[in-house]
């Protein structure tokens, strides 16, 4: 049974609550329980976690070898500045889905450039918590290679 | 009963025996085989254009308005070089899908670049043709809005 | 009798319905009216061209070479990425006048760079469908030279 | 009665005399006639103001607050350094023309970009004196909006 | 009564020992000392935070949503390379006051960008200890609003 | 009995009728006497100057050496431009206090480098008529130094 | 019999009458002779095509696949511009010479980047009609292989 | 007895299992081994810490002001992102050598700029394991200036 | 016999009490006698000018024009910032010595750009004094070309 | 009888041994053979200079004046940092013609800027040893103008 | 018998008695002692070379090959500017330690890049005279190999 | 008695006969003349060294350490692309004086940046032949400090 864990960076856990027009009403929690209930008609199994803390993201990605087969990760603020997110997802070679709830080619400069991008196998953005679903949708995929 | 017009830009014609290392062995055909099925699984209405002219793109999009309720587009090459296009969608108002075969993120730093991605609802990238069925699911969701 | 092309590009046919804020409510049959009526009192002959295609703008400028003595051109997203354009005006010589109905300058920074503007006589733009008869204005001036 | 001021930056009161190839060989009491004229046809009142001091055109600008309805501005040399110009039209909100005598955009580099263009309505430049009396008819329409 | 919490970032704790030509010779503790006194004169109340982890102060300032009226920070080293503090503040919708020591617009290019001004009220620098007991004023006056 | 000068830069007398969103409703002559209070208050000698001309400013600051003990200035537009006042600053060594009304780091790119900055003791932006007040108790202070 | 096609990008079919200064007084039919009479000597096939329309080079590559053993192509504005026609020669992995009459590194600096030169054998500018009987001395070797 | 501290950055815990062919196959452990060894050869007392949080190392630097006598350091990932390790190894003002497993001048551009090289003694890059027994050969001397 | 005139440019009026490490502690005055001197023994008329205010250096060298046979310039802080001071030097076609008492490029970077350069004759910085001397011995040389 | 001068530059020596999958296996030695024949068989001269000094080549451009008809030159790693060889070209004004074995565009950025090309006829690049032939043949022609 | 040979660059030879601040005290010969000593303890053989001429350097390095078994260089100035070197090092395919005296990125900005680095196996920067005897253990190593 | 080196780059052995507009036509023999009369006249002994080789000329700086007092040197094409010349310079700290014929400032934009004249005590450019007799005369005076 494939193993898939979703990885959310800094301040998603105020969704739902902050700024509705740019992330939609949707609380973390629902959305994960839309990916639960799909992760169980697929049979796979699905772990979730959020920190606003690098290191923890960092560490969870570096235990993840040989027990995870594939991750989705919403690096939110970190997809500008974290080489260590970057360098981890390399270090444990396990396929990974970049996600994003907005658009963030219509954002501000800064926000165009992911450091994560290039060491994941794709990568989906702008569909609000849909996002998180399409993007389970390509990791179990992935998975079973 | 919604309308889904699928676009591929150029070069997309040769998909199948072209650089598969890159974009994979199946055909354009084959695809549009599979988001056929996945169109009627969901009662929508599907059709498909290719063109290696950027002006028969711009055609059939000023067109399209009224007439059809999401796009799907795969700009290929156009992506990078095509304001026209860009123009196009914005002066449609049609929701609009973004897919990429590969992921342009780990390729030429020129590739890095969409002009198409900030007037599109959002962009899936690296998932060889389940790029195409993933942004077919997201379109649906879009025309029904 | 002096003999003035007008060269119309890209989505330009969608004026009047397409982001009317930006492009005002004109349709492009009526500038083209106020630019005929223009023409008669000032004694010269005009002729329209419009197309999504640089290709078949390239062309109309390669014809137009000793059948027509100045040119009024709005390039719209050509203006941003067509060097052909600019080599076309380049290569017939016929003296040529830019136009824009919005003011590209407070628009997104893309659109602050004219690769055509280098090889024009001049440019007007921002005063929407008056950038036309203006530019008619210049036009016949530039045609008696 | 409409009321049209016009502004002329620094080294314009060396016009006819100076760099003549560029400039053209009328002088600015001439172009200023030209106006004139063309101001007194269609019933709007116009006044004019030259200077190489940066300062006294921001005052004038400030003083024309309420007392003129459009005003046609050739920056010169400001055109690519004062943002106090700048700012004096955005804080006065008279519509404003921008005019230049030669094509900015054919020559060097630094006289490409322009400060005040995207606070202006819009912009004429190339067709020598005559970008005066075509700014001169696109600020009488402004100024009866 | 309103409240205001005080951040300060990486290596503040070693204020009064660190380059105290750069920094001064007052500790964390004085200072906060200082701004207690103020805080009490105005009536407001006020709390203190200060770590070395970025992931901490995303936590606090996202649990200070509802809590706090107003925050003062000193992002010290994260000012230059945090989105994270960026977007935790924007989420929140807490007005803020940025605060540095020294000028760091006289110091390394690196330090001239600041990731987290364009999302605060505004931002005091250069003036030693006396950066905030000004932000505090500032502060006061922003949670009264 | 120390003495402060406070110097505006161009269109601030415009204060209270321009913009009034960025800049707020208080006329500049408002601001004036709020600073006025707050000096004779503190025991200081306070004097005001405004001038569209970067030359007076130039020249208003060379001769307040020996004469003034501490300088507020909000540069406005010569913020970005002003080499000249940079090093009218440098050259009598007053202590120098940049103040600005709004936050220039959340507005146009421009406007976020200031030739200004790196020669005051300190900077002070985005807290409207405040930022004056602010900017003038830490004057204060430089001037007893 | 190893077969040859030389395409010719925008605004050629004017050589011999446009800029001759630049481009030399032969016409295309002169230059095609030329190659046809050096093609025959060598015992190769030659074949032309010209276009001012991107798309239909990119079709004719497209469709060269299999059928041609080397390809000659004068890119003209394409080079600096087209994607699409990198990609096309990318993708048939037909060997591939790229030609220039003039040299393009001493002139206009948007000039000296091809974005087709990455992906040809080789690259040969500057030496007006005879680039091209270069070109195709370098072509025969090519397609031999 | 000098007293020298050895930290390590990010995903450092994975070496010898993750992309061995730039890491090389030695695990952390085994490192540390031969420097303890080194160290002991040489009379001076080690310690060594390794943390994927970025707090952390700035925590355990600002605490060995006054009981470290030299610090190594590899920042990994932290690099090219850290500007408060940077700050931190200022503050203390301990004698630093910066190590790294591979040459990061020959592996992506980003990698090529490193923020804390600025504030340490010196640099090592490129020997593998031997890196770190370099390291402490330099770092012993230091630790006695 | 040849007319000399020397323009000096912002904050020079305070030579010899500001900043005398970099500038030196001759007045302009002290300056401008050993000019005179050499004037007379070379049999040249000489005059000098100073001023804060970019237009009335704009003035006095557009009123120069026919009376005045070669320029010295000191532009001081407006080398780098006005563009108006160039096209005064361009309008009248005086031959222009540009002069500097630093070595400006061993100074901040934007003062190794000088937007006066381009269109002067030649240059001389570094020499403190002498620059002067030496300028005025190249203007009596242009003088009398 | 023309006299043709091929000057090849640093590291070329190593030829035939060096990374013969970028360059080739053929020695300098049999390159020039090959290029011997070709010139014999047109009835011009043909003589031949390699050196690792840049002021070596420097030196025999400036000897040439007057002596020789044509230059063919691989500057090697001299193309990207060697003023001094341009300036020589240019000086001599003897017609050059640039030649690279290998594709400098598929390379390293760096290499895709050739300081000597703007001075250069022409140039040939990624041919092989066949780059000398054709430039051999291009030289003649030059040669005999 | 390992052979290594160490290179100087440019003005390495004042060494001693240059900049002692920077390069420190000692000689050129009395590193060259100091390595002596340590190659004799280890049995390896070390020769030297010292030039200010880029091209001797790239010489001895083209001659290296297949005797030498392991390069130590501290290219100096040539760090920044000799594409020749680095491209000799590449050739010759002999495993190469790049050494600097100083840190070369705590100085000028066009210090902090080397055009050498990528084609070594490893550099070390900033333990002065030091950097050579730690060079050389690593360059033993690399010889072994 | 005073002793002054005068150094010229490569390519000004040619002077005389090469692009006679852009460097004037005297021989660099006629010129050094021209220096000994005014050396003799001041009392001064003067040298010359000329040179195309980089090394050489680093050669004889290095060399001129105790026994010259002030150097000229123009260093022609070396100017923009030669760090040793410049460490060479700061190495012997002998006050140099640099020289160039022309106006670098207004030819191609690789010419305006110096990497020699931040090391110099000042720079004369612009004035043919004179830039040398007034470049004496500042060495002149350097050399009695």
């Amino acid at each position: 049974m494939s193993k898939i864990l979703v990885i959310n960076g800094p301040n998603l856990n105020l969704l739902g609550e902050r700024e509705t027009k740019i992330y939609g009403t949707k609380t973390l929690e629902q959305i994960n329980d839309d990916m639960k209930k799909l992760a169980e008609k697929n049979g796979v199994e699905i772990s979730f976690f959020q920190s606003n803390h690098e290191g923890e993201i960092v560490d969870i990605i570096g235990k993840s070898k040989g027990r995870i087969d594939a991750l989705i990760i919403n690096p939110a603020a970190f997809t500008h500045t974290s080489v260590a997110i970057r360098d981890a997802i390399s270090a444990t070679s396990i396929p990974t889905v970049e996600i994003h709830l907005s658009n963030i080619y219509s954002r501000e400069e800064f926000r165009h450039t992911s450091l994560i991008a290039p060491v994941c196998a794709g990568q989906i953005s702008g569909f609000g918590s849909q996002s998180y679903t399409l993007g389970l949708e390509a990791a179990i995929k992935l998975a079973k290679k």
